[in-house]
C-alpha cells in the first residue's frame, strides 16, 4: 500500500486571508488599534500560560519568573480572542446585545484577556487590579494551585459554558437566546468538539429557533486544524464538502481563511458584519410580517492555524499550524536557555512596552477600544443568570390534586393529572419556562400541556400535521431525538436566568449522565464565587421507569441515573421519588420554586393507586420520610416487621405484600414507611437532607428486619445507610440486571421485588415467627406461581394481580376488609408535628 | 405570528418512484416474485404484533384470536424488510457476504420475519417450525412474556445491533467491516435515530475506513418521516439541503422515494445495484493499485411513508405515513369489533394463502428466492463473532516486566511500559486486534504502539504530517474525537469477532455510560442464548485519572464510571485497579485473554512507584486482594490498623501514610492490604470474584480499624461491604466532589486522601492509642500544612512530597529504613498458596 502523501488540494490555513465575504470595512487606524488590541490580548494569553513574576518582562526574563509547572492552551486562544475583538467592533457599532461562549477545550486565556482588558475582571476581582502587580496576579492564578482552571470556569465574567467536556457550545448558545430575542451569541466551535455527537447533531438547533421571539446565534467553527495529537475532520476534508456539510445543517456559512493579520482583520470585519446585517435582515422580515420561517442563518467557518502567531518551528519541528501548538509551545523553557530567549523574544514581539504604560495599565487608545458596561460580552447579565432570572409564576398546585377518598383503593393517572397543572405553569408563564424532550412528552402523559404551549417546529409542515400534530413555530416545547441537545439547550436556558424541566425516559437518562455531571460540578463550583447569582434549577423528570419496562425488555431496564446523581455535591443534587399523584404535584412545585440544584424527580406514567389526599401529601413530601400508619398495625410502636418502599410501583408492591401479612398473619405487627425524598436517608453529617441516626431509628428502628422495596439498583439504599444502627437487619430489594419481555409481575418476581417475594422476605426475617410462617410461605409462594403461569398463558397478569387494592381501612389495629378512608391515624399527625 | 401551514416545497414519500438512479432491472417475474416476498414479510409483521391463534386467518378473525397486550412497533417494518429483500438479490447475483444492521427503534418484525422465511429461525430454534403451529408460536412469542422483545435482540438470527438505545448503528456496521474487506453492511438508519449526536457524527466513519483492507458499508437512511409524536428533522428539510448535508459528510447520496411498490422496486432494485457495483469499483481501484483512497461512498436515502403499507386513513385521522403508525396500527382491536374487520382484511390483502401452503410453508417459489446458508444475512456467522473469533497470539507478558529491586522505591512509567507489550500485541495481530481512543492515546503515553501500527487516517494529509503526525492509510489506531464513535466501532469489531481496547481518560467515559450499559445488556442476554458463541471481552483502558487531575480542576475529576459498571450482570463484568506497572501487565494480559466481559481498568498514565517484581505481581493480581508483608508490621498477625488500597495513586498515598505510622509509632502495628478486584470485596454469592466472610475477615480482620484508601468515590466500597463481618471499622476514604485548580496533594488533601489525613485518621480510629499519639497527630498535620504552604508559593508540591520513596526494606517487624528488596516475606507465599 502506497505511503501517504500530502493532498495537492488541500486547504491551508496558512497566507493572505480567503473569504467569501470580501471587503475591507477597517480604516487604517481601526486596522492598528485592531491589531494593537490582539497584540496585548495575545502576550496576556502567553503571561497566564507562562510567567509567575515580571509580568511586562521589564527586566530580563529569567527561569525564576517562570511557574514551576507549566500549564495551559495556547492552541485556540489566538482565532478565539480574534473573533471577540471583531465582535467588540459589531457591538458598538450596532449597540448589540452579545454573548461569547468558548466551544473549544482549555481556551480560556482567550476571554479571560478580554475580561481583563475590559476590566470586567478588575470589577469582580478587585485585586486583580489594572497595574502591573494586578497582572502578576492575573499571571500567576492561572491554572496554579488556589487559582482558576484552563476553561471558562464559572469565575471567568462572561462566561455560562466551561467547556471542561467538549460538545455542547451550541446547544448552550441556543438555550440562550431561546425567548431573548435581541440576545446574539457568538458561539466558538472547536474543530475538535465538532466531532463530538452531541456537537455533530446540534447543528440542527436552527430548526427549533423563531426569528421573532427568539435570538439568534453565530457559530464560528474554528479550523485550527488539530486536537492534541491529531489533524481534525473537518479541517481535512475538501472545501466543497465543508461548504455542502454546513449547507446540508441548513446554515449559510461563510469562509475566513489564512493567516496574514492585517487581511484576516479586514475579512472577519466584513465577513462578521454581514452575518450581523443577515441575521438583523431575517429577524426584521419575520417581525414586521409577523411570518416566522426558518432562514438559512448564517455562520462564519474560521480556518487559522493552530497556535496562530507562534514561532512556525522550533528546532526544525513544525509548531505553529500543528498540534504541537496545543498546550504549553514550549514546555522545557525552563531548562533550555535558547527557548527562554525564543519565549522572551516571542512575547517582547507583542511590543507590550506600547501597549501598557508604565503603571501596567493598557494605554487609553486601547481601553477606548472594547464596547463599555454590560454590552462587554465579559459583562452581560444573560451570563450571570440569576441577575436576570424572575421567579415564576406557579398555579396553586393543591388546587389540581386527585382526590383520594380511600388510601390504596383509588386510583389515577399521575402524570396526567400533573400535566393539568403544567399546562398552566406554562400559560401563565410564557415566556420564561420551556419544556424539553426527546420526542417522549406525549408518551409521557404531559400532552395536556400542548394546549398552553405546542411544540416548536420550524422545519416543513406536512398536511397531516394538522390532524393532532400539536407543532408550532412558536411553541414552549422542545423535542428532538437527542438528549445531548435537550439537556444542552435546558442548560443553557436555564444558566441565562430562566426555567425548565427535562422529561425523559428512566432507561436512556444515561445518555446525559455526563452532561449532568458537569452541570452539577458548573453550579457546585458558582457556589464558591461570590458575585454569582443563583440559577433555577435543572429538573429532570424520569418516567417510563424499570419497573413498567417489562414488555420492552432487558434494554428498557436501567435505574442507575440515581447513582450517577447521589455521587454528586450533596450541595446540588436532590431526587425524588413521590409515590403518588399528589406527591408528584407537591414535589414538582418545589423544584420549580428552588434553585441552584439538579433536581431528578422519578415517576411513573401509568395508571396508579392513590394513597394521600393533599394535605398528607404535602406533609409527607416536606417531611420526605414517613410512617404510613393507615397501612401499619403496629399501634404500640413495636413492629414486629418493617416494610418500607420507595417508589411509585415498589411502594404499591410493598403495600401488598404488607396485606398479605396482615390477612394471612394477622398477629404479625407490621410497620409501613415510605421515602420520597432519598437523601433523608443518608447521615445527616454527610447531605443537608439527611437525617440523624435518632430521627432514623425513630422510623426504621435499629432492631426490626427492614424489607425495603426500592425502585432501582439496591445497592443506592446501603450505600447511604451502611453506618446506620441495625445496618444488618436493613434488606434492600432492587433491580439487578435481571430482565426479559415480562409482566410487570414477572419483572418483579425475576428481581424479587414482587408483593409475594417481599412478603416470604418478610417472613422469612421474623425470628420470632419461628414456624408459625410456614403454612402462610407456602400458600404465597402457591400464589406467585399461580399468577406467573396465568401471565405467561395470556401475556397479562391476572386481573387479582393488576387490579388489587388496599384491603384494610383506616383502623391501624384491625385486619378489617373494606374501603375506608386511608387518612392519617393520629400518630401520624404527631410525625407531621415533630418533622422538619 | 401566523399559524403554520403545510410548506409547498415539501418532499411527500407517497407515490410513483422517484429515484437519483434510473432503471429497471426486474424482470416481470421477479417483480412478481419480489411483491409476493414482501407480502409474505408483511404479513408476518402484523402476525407478531397481532395474533396468538389463527395465524394464518383460516378461520374468521375473533378477538380470542389476538394477543390480550398488544404490543411492538409498525411503522418501519415495511421499509426495512424492503431493504433487506433488495439486498437478499442482489447477495445471489453478485456472491456478495452481507450483514444487516437495523438501526430504527424496534424494528424488529422486519428482520425477525426474514429470519423466519430464510430458514435460519427454524433452525436455531427448532420449535419454531415452518408450519401454521410453528407460525403460531412464532407470532405469539414475539413481545409476549418469556418471549423475544420488539428490537433486533440477541435472540434475534443474523444480529449484532440490538438497537434498543438509538444511535449506534453506523458505528457498529463500521466496526464490523473493519478488516473484513469482503463484508458489505447494509445500515438502516432510522431518521429518528439520525437525530441523535451518536448517529450524527458517525457518518464521519469513512474517513477512517480503507477500501483495499476494510469491507464498506451501505447506508439506507430511511425516512420515515416520524418518531413516536413528531416529524423527524431530516424529513422536513429541502432535498437539496439533504442532499448536501451527505454530500457534506462525505457520502454520494442516492435518493429511493415514493410509496407506489412496483416502481419502487425497480427503484430500489436499481439503486441498490448502483451502490454495490460503486462499491466494487473503488474497492477494485484500490486494491488493484495498492493505493488507498477516500471515496465518496454510495449511501441510499429511502423516503417512504411510516407504517408503509397500512391504510392512509382511519377514523378520519392519518394512519399511514405519520406517526400514529410508529407503534400498534389499531391499538383498540379488540374492543373495536370495525376495527377488527379493517385489520382482518388488512392482512388478508397481503393474501397469506397465496403465499403459504396448507401446512403453512411458504410456497416453494418464495423459499427459493433468498440466498442459502451462510449466504443469508440472518446466518451470517459476523453477526455471532465467537464463529469466526481468533485468540490473539500475545506476547508473553512477563518479558515486559518492569525490573523493582526495591519495593516502593523504584518508580517508572508503568503506562509507557505496557505500551511496549501492547505494540507487540499489535504486531503479532495485524488484521484483528485495534485501539481506540478519543484523541488521546499519545496523551495517554501509549505512543510506542505507533510502531508496530499508525492511527488511521483516510482524509487530506499536509506536508507537516510527517513531522510525527503518526498517521496512515492501514494503521490500527482509531482515533476521532467522539467517545460514542470510538465505542460503537469498537463494540462492532468485537460482536464480529475480533478483539480491541478503547483508552480514554477516566472524566469523560462516563459520556458512554448507557452505551457500556447496553453492550453489558447484550453480553448478558447472550448467554442465555444457547446458539451464542463468546466473544471477545471488551476492554476499556481509563486514565488521566482523578488523582492527577488537579491541574485540570473540578470538570476533569470523575470516577464514578466505576459505578455504573459495578450495577451491571456480575456474569459481565470485571474492574481491576492495577497499583503499579507489572501488575497493570498482568491485568491486562488477563483481559485480552478473556472473553464475553466487560473489563475495565484503571491505571494513571505518569510516573508512579513500583512495588512488585513480576511473580509477584502475578500471583497478586490472580488473588486479586492481598497483604502486603513487606510494607506490614503486624509479624504477629494482630495489627492495631488495617491500612488499605486499591489504586495506584491511592497506595501510594496509603503507603506514605503506614511509613509515617510505622516511623512515628514504631509500636503500632500495621497491616497493608492492597486490591486490585474490587470484584473480591462483594460476597462471594454476589459476585464469582467475591471472597467469603471468611476469607474477608482474614485479610481485613473484623475487629480492627480499616483505613481505605480508594481509587473513586468511597461509597461504591460502602455498597460492597455494608454487610461484612466488621462493616462500621471500614473507613473509607476517596473522591467527595471536592476539586480545584490544585497540585495532586492539596487535591487529596481536599478530600482525605493524602498521607498525612490517612495516617492522623488512623490514629484517631486506635482506641489502644489513647494519648499516645496526639503529639504525632500534632505533628502530621503540622507536615500537612507545611506541604500546602510551600506548594501554594512555587505551583508544585515540595519534592518531599512528589518523589517521596518507602523507606523501609523486607523485614517485616523492623522499622529499619533503607532501600532493600521488597519481595513478600514468607507469610506472603502463604497467601499465594491459598488463593484461588
Amino acid at each position: 500500500m502506497s505511503a501517504p502523501q500530502p493532498t495537492s488540494e488541500s486547504i491551508s490555513s496558512f497566507g493572505v486571508a480567503r473569504s467569501t465575504v470580501q471587503g475591507e470595512p477597517l480604516s487604517k487606524e481601526e486596522l492598528r488599534l485592531t491589531d494593537a488590541y490582539m497584540r496585548a490580548s495575545l502576550y496576556l494569553c502567553l503571561g497566564m500560560l507562562y510567567m509567575r513574576k515580571n509580568p511586562l518582562l521589564r527586566e530580563p526574563l529569567r527561569v525564576e519568573h517562570l511557574k514551576a509547572r507549566l500549564l495551559g492552551h495556547w492552541g485556540s486562544d489566538a482565532g478565539q480572542l480574534f473573533t471577540y475583538i471583531h465582535t467588540n467592533r459589531l457591538i458598538k457599532k450596532y449597540d448589540l446585545d452579545a454573548l461569547f461562549v468558548s466551544g473549544p477545550g482549555h481556551g480560556a486565556p482567550s476571554v479571560l484577556s478580554q475580561a481583563y482588558l475590559e476590566g470586567t475582571y478588575s470589577e469582580v476581582y478587585p485585586d486583580i487590579t489594572q497595574d502591573v502587580a494586578g497582572l502578576q496576579r492575573f499571571f500567576k492564578q492561572f491554572s496554579f494551585p488556589g487559582g482558576i482552571g484552563s476553561h471558562a470556569t464559572p469565575e471567568t465574567p462572561g462566561s455560562l459554558h466551561e467547556g471542561g467536556e467538549l460538545g455542547y457550545s451550541i446547544s448552550h448558545a441556543f438555550g440562550a437566546v431561546f425567548d431573548n430575542p435581541n440576545l446574539i451569541t457568538i458561539c466558538m466551535v472547536g474543530d475538535g468538539e465538532a466531532e463530538t455527537g452531541p456537537l455533530a447533531t446540534s447543528w440542527h438547533s436552527t430548526k427549533f429557533l423563531n426569528p421573532i421571539t427568539d435570538g439568534a446565534v453565530i457559530p464560528v467553527l474554528h479550523l485550527n486544524g488539530y486536537k492534541i495529537n491529531n489533524p481534525t475532520v473537518l479541517a481535512r476534508v475538501s472545501h466543497d464538502e465543508l461548504q455542502r456539510l454546513f449547507e446540508g445543517y441548513g446554515w449559510t456559512p461563510y469562509f475566513v481563511e489564512g493567516s496574514d493579520l492585517p487581511s484576516m482583520h479586514q475579512a472577519m470585519a466584513a465577513t462578521m458584519e454581514h452575518c450581523i446585517l443577515e441575521i438583523r435582515k431575517y429577524q426584521q422580515q419575520a417581525r414586521s410580517s409577523g411570518k416566522a420561517f426558518r432562514p438559512r442563518w448564517p455562520m462564519i467557518v474560521l480556518r487559522s492555524p493552530k497556535g496562530w502567531t507562534a514561532p512556525r518551528k522550533v528546532d526544525g519541528h513544525y509548531l505553529e499550524g500543528f498540534w504541537r501548538a496545543h498546550q504549553i509551545p514550549l514546555a522545557d523553557v525552563a531548562t533550555n536557555p535558547e527557548h527562554l530567549v525564543l519565549l522572551e523574544n516571542w512575547m517582547k514581539s507583542y511590543k507590550p512596552d506600547e501597549l501598557f504604560d508604565t503603571s501596567g495599565k493598557l494605554i487609553p487608545e486601547l481601553l477606548d477600544l472594547p464596547p463599555k458596561g454590560v454590552h462587554r460580552m465579559s459583562a452581560n447579565p444573560v451570563s450571570n443568570g440569576g441577575l436576570v432570572r424572575k421567579p415564576l409564576h406557579l398555579p396553586d398546585f393543591r388546587e389540581y390534586g386527585i382526590k383520594v377518598t380511600s388510601a390504596g383503593r383509588d386510583d389515577a393517572f399521575s402524570m396526567n393529572n400533573m400535566a393539568n397543572w403544567m399546562r398552566d405553569v406554562i400559560a401563565k408563564n410564557p415566556n420564561n419556562f420551556r419544556l424539553f424532550g426527546p420526542d417522549e412528552t406525549e408518551s409521557n402523559k404531559l400532552g395536556e400541556i400542548y394546549k398552553a404551549g405546542k411544540k416548536v417546529w420550524m422545519g416543513d409542515y406536512f398536511e397531516e400535521d394538522a390532524d393532532g400534530g400539536n407543532l408550532a413555530f412558536a411553541g414552549r416545547v422542545m423535542e428532538i431525538l437527542s438528549e445531548h441537545t435537550c439537556e444542552g439547550w435546558l442548560e443553557g436556558y436555564v444558566l441565562s436566568g430562566r426555567h425548565g424541566l427535562l422529561n425523559s425516559y428512566e432507561p436512556f437518562i444515561h445518555i446525559i449522565d455526563s452532561m449532568v455531571n458537569q452541570h452539577c460540578k458548573w453550579i457546585e463550583k458558582c457556589l464558591d464565587v461570590e458575585w454569582r447569582t443563583k440559577v433555577s434549577s435543572l429538573n429532570i423528570l424520569l418516567t417510563a421507569t424499570v419497573w413498567r419496562q417489562d414488555h420492552n425488555g432487558f434494554t428498557h431496564q436501567d435505574p442507575g441515573f440515581l447513582d450517577v446523581v447521589a455521587n454528586k455535591s450533596p450541595d446540588v443534587v436532590r431526587i425524588y421519588l413521590p409515590p403518588d399523584g399528589n406527591c408528584l404535584l407537591s414535589v414538582m412545585d418545589h423544584c420549580l420554586k428552588s434553585v441552584n440544584y439538579v433536581n431528578v424527580i422519578v415517576a411513573d406514567k401509568q395508571n396508579h393507586l392513590q394513597f394521600m389526599d393533599m394535605e398528607d401529601a404535602v406533609a409527607h413530601c416536606t417531611k420526605g420520610v414517613g410512617i404510613w400508619d393507615w397501612a401499619s398495625n403496629d399501634a404500640d410502636g413495636e413492629p414486629d416487621v418493617v416494610m418500607a418502599s420507595c417508589g411509585d410501583v415498589s411502594t404499591a408492591e410493598a403495600l401488598a405484600a404488607t396485606a398479605l401479612l396482615r390477612e394471612y398473619l394477622p398477629d404479625v405487627k407490621v410497620r409501613f414507611v415510605n421515602v420520597v425524598d432519598i437523601f433523608k436517608l443518608i447521615s445527616s453529617g454527610d447531605h443537608p437532607h439527611g437525617m440523624t441516626d435518632k430521627e432514623y431509628t425513630a422510623i426504621f428502628t435499629d432492631d426490626k428486619p427492614i424489607i425495603f422495596n426500592f425502585h432501582s439498583y439496591p445497592w443506592l439504599i446501603h450505600r447511604m445507610t451502611y453506618k446506620r444502627p441495625g445496618n444488618l437487619n436493613l434488606h434492600v430489594r432492587g433491580y439487578k440486571e435481571k430482565g426479559n419481555i415480562d409482566t410487570p409481575l414477572e419483572l418483579a418476581i425475576r428481581n424479587q421485588t414482587d408483593r409475594f417475594s417481599l412478603a416470604m422476605d418478610a417472613i422469612d426475617r421474623m425470628p420470632t415467627l419461628h414456624n408459625k410462617g410456614s403454612a402462610t410461605r407456602e400458600h404465597l409462594l402457591n400464589m406467585q406461581i399461580k399468577a406467573q403461569n396465568e401471565a405467561f398463558e395470556h401475556g397479562i397478569d391476572p386481573e387479582w394481580v393488576r387490579n388489587w387494592k388496599w384491603p384494610f381501612g383506616k383502623t391501624v389495629t384491625g385486619t378489617v376488609a373494606g374501603a375506608v378512608s386511608g387518612l392519617l391515624g393520629p400518630r401520624g399527625q404527631k410525625e407531621f408535628a415533630t418533622s422538619e
